[in-house]
């Protein structure tokens, strides 16, 4: 299988030190035609400002990150709950804004306070069922990613693949699906069959390498394509077979990463994006 | 479900700083009837020696901890693989003159050199069935651990317990079964249906609690049952349900706890044990 650089798309936290017009710029200097966003950033330069220079750029916006973290504290608080429901409506409005391939929604850990991982995924299902109709209205898709589960804890309950197509089958395709993200996912014995069942579901194809040893803060321990132990070529394929062809986004958290200057991180990425997706 | 103060043993990697007669002194002190053992610490007494203290304790033996690391570099290492083989033989062969009720196998990560998933899962299962015939011959029941993901890629490829029961299914019942250790597994979705799965395969049942954040050192970061985020009475009911009523492993690695002297360790195990698993 060949996957051309026309599919490839830079997430803007794999040039963490850039703004968002810089990231914009560094795409369009490297000829590379999609960019993820993340809604921090987008808020900086303002929803309007992004919108007109990614449509100045020419560039495609592959995902919006992120939504979710659904898993509040209980009805007690429901001016909290109330402030996450309006906070997901409004990163609805802005993936549509952008014309967002999908809205990313990380779904969130344990309620604080509790150990009912139960009571976490109903809440979750609940949450994304009440977005749903946004969703749709406004033409957005929902990408639920399964992270992997070391971050379950704190960070999303959805922790493997196969969980995320249960809940995401659950909701009509054109609103809700999954994203494949190969830090997260790697590991998976499962990995193939769930992909295949996320037929027609996969809305975002994220890739970065598992890198050893993992770094004190865990969240960082994403590497460059190639740097790390991740065999691409299986979930690539996998990928592509359960009719995936949109863009495949480089994604990666690492404080080394981020220390070096962002033009020569984005020349690293399109390399090995040719070089270990690209054969 | 009540789960009684004599079904708790100590695997002795809790109380880390104690040798093996002073751990197995501390379990008759405590009043607890079993104890795991660690392989390296049973090797410093002799295992000669080892088996006298223990049956001069009155201890039973739930587990030797462990054979595995199966996945040595390809053919060209046949003196690797080789020493190897013989040293899992030995494992087997010290399990059941301990009388240990299982012989725990840590499968090893990827192949080094390798970022085939699939291949150093099948070296896992070839290797598995080469100690087949020797467990079965000296009558010990070998204990597939499925370790966490994040452990997957350096330690061991069964990364979740469905794998570890897929793998268990294509051997005797009397010679493979499977560990559920709560660390490893309590943020699996399937957690429950592959506990029931595992039905009249569980040889050992290890508990102890994710605590966030995770230490540096990520093999470090287990906790005292009641200090994490891990719902414990779902999985015991789970396990009781699928047929175990063998011990309960306390096994905790954690630099803070070690640095405790073992008596007040011995004793929060035994207090938590009571207070967390009892109800």
């Amino acid at each position: 299988m060949t996957i051309g650089l026309d599919r490839l798309a830079l997430n803007q936290a794999t040039v963490n030190t850039a703004g968002l017009r810089e990231a914009v710029t560094l795409c369009v200097r490297h000829d590379i035609p999609a960019i993820g966003l993340w809604r921090d950033r987008v808020a900086e330069t303002g929803l309007a400002g992004a919108v007109a220079a990614v449509r100045a750029a020419g560039l495609h916006v592959s995902s919006l990150c992120r939504g979710g973290f659904f898993t509040q504290p209980g009805p007690e608080d429901a001016a909290g709950r109330a402030a996450a429901r309006a906070d997901n409506m409004a990163a609805v409005f802005e993936a549509a804004e952008l014309g967002a391939d999908t809205l990313v929604l990380v779904c969130g850990g344990l309620v604080p306070g509790s150990r009912d991982l139960g009571l976490a995924r109903r809440m979750v299902a609940d949450a994304i069922g009440e977005l749903v109709p946004q969703a749709q209205r406004l033409g957005v898709r929902l990408g639920i990613e399964a992270l992997h589960p070391m971050f379950c804890a704190d960070r999303s309950v959805i922790a493997s693949l196969g969980e995320a197509v249960d809940l995401a089958l659950n909701f009509p395709a054109d609103a809700v699906g999954v994203v494949v993200d190969t830090y997260h996912v790697w590991w998976d014995a499962r990995l193939a069959a769930e992909i295949a069942r996320a037929a027609g579901r996969i809305v975002s194809y994220q890739v970065c390498d598992w890198v050893l040893p993992l770094p004190t803060d865990t969240l960082l321990g994403r590497g460059h394509l190639g740097d790390g132990v991740i065999d691409f070529a299986p979930v690539s394929a996998a990928v592509a077979a359960a009719g995936y062809d949109g863009y495949i986004e480089v994604e990666i958290f690492n404080a080394d990463v981020w220390a070096v200057p962002p033009d020569q991180t984005v020349r690293t990425v399109r390399d090995r994006f040719a070089t270990v997706l690209g054969h």
